[in-house]
């Protein structure tokens, strides 16, 4: 494609940019101890997604359910999770630390890498549905060369409402078609889309873990369809 | 000053990170052989920032004047100064690029290295009357470490304005006495104190030039008085 009018590359964060379940398995194994007993981590991080966030951000994109910041969203389902497997011996402090895993997401390995190559290019920004402090304390902590951060409390909208890319194009002082949205989802993807700007899928086959759903196949082409941030640079010249 | 519970430095941009006098004056000299004859830059520089900005921002931190974009702020004036001039030979390119000299701002000569330490131990991020994209825009240009960035736009408001203050700490997710406000300007600092941050003056003692007004003395004591962000640096012991 021809990406010369391109100047920013907005990038969709959990399971795009960050392997958020390999993350919360690996500090959930680290408090197993003070649990006192094995759990399935796997299937605990799938449930604090799907049912913590996921279905709630489709809710509120839709207007069904007032806007909430994710931490507030994230805590509730943690604390469900607590008491539905008759964990009680977690301090506050315990608690509050581990709803913060996902302000410490760990980067696929070519995050990092693909990020600072096309940085020499393209303006780069999340637009996430995660909140401002989140994201930002997220890219301090894994080294992520934002030039900005964009996150749903700023707009007081999720994605995949179209006006949130909107609202963020106009903050950037771009045109729709001069920014890419970058994601490992379709309906991400599809939005950003019908709001006019360019699309570039990144495929993420392990975001829910090796035997996890696949995303299902675009229903629109694709202005660029790549396995890594790497190849993402490649393919755009930089 | 104890600065251990500090976890975030805002910075004041205008005057305190970069040198927007210097800059304009080298930007109108580069334009001077357009317009085909010498100006006091220098002058022009100080009537643009005074009159097209200070002067507005004042009024609309009070609720005086509608909220308004910087760069739009920037070219009413800029186009005031050139019609009082009479240089009408610019083209709308060569008047739409000079107004952006504000997105490409140059860093006092210690910024730069001062913000790389800081960051080892702080979150930091503008806290600007700049808007979004040309914070953005003069990050990328001068290479500003920022972790995030945050401007008036966001907030619909700006400073003296108290709120702004309480807004960019709830928007990171902490509480006030952790935030320490850095800036050249009283005002900005004794409002800031107000909200219940802490504070760091830095002088900037050229920043109306060699013969420009100087910042008055503070009413109220700082935290921190420091005459560049690598004194700040070893102050707060990074």
């Amino acid at each position: 494609m021809d990406a010369s009018h391109v100047k920013a590359l907005l990038f969709d964060v959990f399971g795009t940019v960050v392997d958020w379940r390999t993350s919360v398995i690996r500090e959930g194994e680290a408090i197993s101890h003070v649990i006192g007993r094995p759990l399935d981590w796997g299937h605990f991080a799938d449930r604090w997604r799907r049912e913590g966030y996921l279905s709630h951000v489709i809710r509120i994109a839709r207007g069904e359910q007032p806007s909430e910041k994710v931490d507030v969203l994230h805590r509730r389902k943690l604390d469900a999770l607590l008491a539905e497997l008759n964990i009680s011996n977690l301090s506050e402090e315990q608690i509050a630390h581990f709803n913060r895993v996902w302000h410490r997401l760990i980067p696929w390995p070519d995050s990092v890498p693909g990020l600072t190559r096309l940085r020499r290019k393209f303006l780069i920004s999340p637009l996430s549905n995660g909140n401002f402090a989140l994201l930002t304390n997220m890219a301090k902590h894994a080294g992520f060369p934002w030039d900005c951060i964009m996150s749903s409390d700023l707009f007081g909208k999720f994605k995949p409402n179209l006006e949130i890319y909107r609202d963020a194009v106009q903050l950037l002082g771009i045109a729709p078609g001069e920014a890419m949205m970058v994601a490992a989802h379709i309906d991400d993807l599809e939005a950003a889309r019908s709001a006019g700007l360019r699309t570039a899928y990144v495929e993420r086959p392990l975001e829910f873990g090796p035997d996890g759903a696949r995303e299902p196949a675009p229903k629109l082409p694709m202005d660029i369809s790549v396995s890594s941030f790497t190849d993402l640079a490649e393919r755009l010249g930089v």
